[in-house]
């Protein structure tokens, strides 16, 4: 029924702090490194969807000035939030609008810029990931506090380890080194994340990913226009999984995974035809270690409760079973909300295309698939992308 | 292409300052009385799509505990943000989401709490509806401010007087009177409103829009399920068409009508295969006295600047040639941004069904249009239903 959507032109800005750019300047590096890669201009678009959570409550309509800057000021009627899983959000509803025949052409943009001091702060933005009323203000749990929550039961439960958590850290850092365009270019060692301050235990200071400012764009197009823009091998979205979790944490069953991902995980994986050994390459949302151990797990690249043996044997670097977030992750290569799920599709986008450089995975299905969470698990996408 | 998309339940809630309800309880007021519309549970939505513009900020991810107070805990994977045309945005994204095959039956709820005191305030809010940094900042320009530009102009160039702004207001406020669920529920007089006090000249307070609480809904769903369903006589989306404009209104050619309209109306009509003469029922977005003006003649229903002579003339009341806003409009059933856009889908669709009360215009062609405008003009969406 639905049309064939393919990925043309992919683009990611710098990540970091950004107090050199205004929003609008960050969305464009990405804009504009989308557009030259699909070698088209602004005129071809006939959608823009803008991906911001806008934790800068300053400037209330984000979207409004990103289209202006980059030239989509005609075309550019919607914005679309899913807290951290944003970037997918947009990606999803531009595949739509192609997908039904509505247009076709559209670019998905995820920018944040969070750096900045505003009220309130990106850090009690991040407290309301959780349900606003009863768990953030009532008991004041913070955003590190929920994930801590599933770390402590996974640990109780399947044994995982505090150096576990830790070598997820150490594994991302080494990939973060070798991307010039991710926060944080520097390795850690074990031994310093082991030691580093507890920020809820037992999340410390490096099981956590920072606060960034940062944009991505990919610019989607129908089969027609694959064939008119003469794009030789473009990169197909294979299939699409949402899911959504209560707002009160409290309410869920356990506290090991994420049901959101298992939900998102099935409803690609069935759309795409595809089963979870045939990923050469993942992106995962790992915002703190042990969600990155629990999608292992809840994507099926390992069995439940065997994620930390994952790690320990390495099999997420390249070269191993599954490598995992090759990019530096949201752990390294930072995490501007808006941007992270649409930066996934410039990475997967990229290895796909074999343009990984030293950090390219080797494939043979050509089959990668990106994961991206809002809040504790509220909300779940998996994107299948093979080319 | 596309499949077709049919409405088969609408709700809305009591607009007002809604002081005995949360964000979530007003919401599932709507939901609830779609689901029963339509005659379905929560467990046949596979999609749950929520507009907010999110203007208290202490509730940042709106959509969570909306979906979880309503039982969409597990399919609402998005929500989306279009200023005061969040609610079409909504209906856009459900619409696509089974236009392209990905779903059966979606929701769009549309929902805003402004009567709360938080910072920034709603008026804050709305002066942020053009560019921040550049007219809301440095010039201290109002959201009223911004239409009285366009008034201005309006009036210069076509000789609109501020009677014929009255009128706007007086029609409005006579269907609100009419409609339970407005807002205000009273007749207001001519002299009365040109007598009330200057907001920003020459926008009067009887010539803006209250600040308002409230939510609406409307069950989507493909044409297997609504046979599926047996719903009979279901009303059909017939076109959607959507625009955005510069951020800055400095940068636009004139300021005597919105060109998101124009674009956004030729779109829709031209998807709907109908004409401006066919629409025998509209709402459009009234936030100002003038906007409704602008709106008749952007849309069509009259030349451009004979806006004024077409109130004048009682043309777009019940009875006229085209009705327009007979639930009282925003101007007097009230304005909470995420909601209004889905509560002219809801007002429309009981037309349609002939469920108007005192209120129905009689139908022969049974095509209605919704026009909803988010800021002044930075985006423009045009819905066309018939049955």
């Amino acid at each position: 029924m639905s049309r064939k959507v393919a990925i043309i032109g992919v683009g990611n800005s710098k990540f970091g702090v950004r107090d050199d750019a205004l929003l609008q300047e960050i969305a464009f590096e990405a804009v504009k490194e989308a557009l030259e890669d699909a070698g088209i201009t602004q005129k071809e678009i006939e959608l823009s969807v803008v991906g911001s959570v806008g934790t800068r409550m300053y400037e209330a309509l984000p979207a409004v000035p990103v289209n202006e800057y980059a030239g989509f000021s005609g075309v550019g009627p919607i914005r679309v939030e899913a807290a951290c899983a944003t970037g997918s959000a947009a990606v999803f509803t531009a595949y739509n609008a192609i997908a039904s025949g509505y247009v076709d052409v559209a670019i998905a943009i995820g920018v944040e810029k969070m750096c900045e001091v505003d009220t309130p702060t990106s850090t009690a933005v991040g407290g309301r990931g959780g349900n606003y009323l009863w768990e953030f203000h009532m008991f004041g749990t913070s955003f590190a506090c929920y994930y801590a929550f599933y770390a402590t039961a996974h640990m109780n439960k399947f044994g995982t380890t505090e150096e576990q958590l830790a070598m997820v850290a150490v594994k991302n850092h080494k990939y973060a080194s070798m991307n010039p365009k991710a926060h944080f270019q520097r390795e850690i060692k074990l031994e310093d994340a082991l030691k580093s301050r507890i920020i809820c235990w037992p999340l410390k200071l490096y099981d956590c990913c920072p606060i960034s400012d940062g944009a991505a764009a990919a610019i989607l197009a129908s089969e027609d226009k694959v064939k008119e823009f003469r794009i030789e091998d473009p990169v197909w979205i294979a299939g699409i999984g949402y899911a959504s979790d209560t707002s009160n944490i409290v309410r869920r069953p356990d506290y090991v995974g994420l049901s959101a991902t298992v939900k998102a995980a099935n409803m690609a994986y069935k759309k795409a035809g595809v089963e979870p050994k045939d990923v050469e390459v993942a992106e995962v949302h790992d915002c703190f270690t042990i969600a990155e151990i629990m999608a292992y797990e809840d994507l099926g690249f390992c069995k439940k409760g065997e994620g930390g043996k994952l790690i320990k044997e390495g099999q997420t670097y390249i070269g191993g079973r599954i490598p995992v977030n090759v990019d530096g992750g949201l752990k390294a290569k930072g995490h501007p909300l808006g941007a992270t799920g649409v930066s996934m599709i410039y990475e997967l986008t990229r290895q796909l295309r074999n343009e990984g450089g030293k950090r390219q995975v080797p494939l043979k299905k050509y089959i990668a698939l990106a994961h991206n969470i809002g809040g504790t698990g509220h909300y779940g996408y998996v994107t299948i992308l093979r080319r």
